[in-house]
């Protein structure tokens, strides 16, 4: 089983080492780990000019050829996990295909955005947020936007949440691990 | 044409004045818009407690029901786009149907992120940026992270930006409206 590894990983200063630790933790679990940065053939991509575009197209081709998908959805400079990542876990789960996620954070997305918002928000009711502009807060108690929680939900995948100390948030392992694990059960 | 109309609309305290407002520019293009919180009928919805997955499976059946989808990506509660709405434009892509997006702002991804980042960031090399953990910027001079940008693009696509005072950014519809029109035109 191929199992796309979706997350904001691929910004890391070592994202080779962080390839090559995910990879690792999946070959112990009889599965194959597919990185962003690997190569691929994409004739769509060699079709383009545009390096960004080129890049879209090789991580399109990837998601294609894996079987199920890991998302890395610890929370990305804001209250919500890496956009990319979060594109990514809508395209697969649109594919048909098991989507997982885990994030390095036991706080709920209404906590981590009340945080964002520094105290501008206002509880109008018990549990009914609105931030300076009027805008609604979810409150649902889950670990990111519904759409998240829902597609891994939906798809019959695991969301692992994990409480680390914050340095380790990029580098702790043992969320991501709990994912490929059950993944591995899930095949049986 | 039926379009699905993704955005952070769905927070603002009157959602469902937008909802009227983009139906009615939709109308006015012969093109019919459905706003994630009108009803569907979703036998998954029916077969569910919570409510967050209820809304997670109506927006899904919403989606599937359309033809295209047109997302609202000016910046929300951080640099980048909702991530409920970035999640539909990667899960509408993958059912290989056009995506459209705008923004209500002309910065590119790189300089929202700076200034999120509030003068932490290092510039090693010229448009080579990290954060203060080392982590990479995009400096594409895109609009968003590059798959939402890429995802657009690849399904030919617009990506509409426009700078609008902060204030209208979520009631300005001028960047919506172009997108409407180029699905209309594109139909022909």
């Amino acid at each position: 089983m191929r199992i796309y590894l979706a997350g904001p990983d691929v910004f890391l200063p070592d994202a080779a080492a962080m390839a090559a630790a995910k990879k690792a933790i999946c070959t112990r679990h009889g599965m194959t780990g597919v990185f962003p940065l690997d190569p691929v053939d994409s004739a769509e991509a060699d079709a383009v000019a545009d390096r960004f575009l080129q890049i879209y197209f090789k991580n399109e081709a990837h998601i294609r050829s894996c079987d199920a998908l890991i998302a890395n959805l610890t929370p990305f400079r804001g209250p919500s996990a890496d956009a990319g990542t979060v594109y990514e876990l809508g395209f697969m789960r649109a594919l048909g295909r098991p989507v997982l996620g885990y994030a390095n954070t036991d706080q709920t997305f209404l906590d981590r955005t009340l945080a964002f918002l520094g105290g501008t928000a206002q509880e109008r009711a018990p549990g009914d947020w609105v931030d300076a502009e009027g805008m609604h807060l979810e409150s649902f108690g889950r670990t990111d936007n519904l759409m998240i929680d829902g597609g891994i939900l939906a798809s019959g995948g695991l969301l692992a949440t994990r409480a680390v100390p914050e340095a380790e948030r990029w580098s702790d392992l043992g969320a991501f691990e709990e994912c490929v694990a059950a993944l591995a059960a899930r095949r049986g």
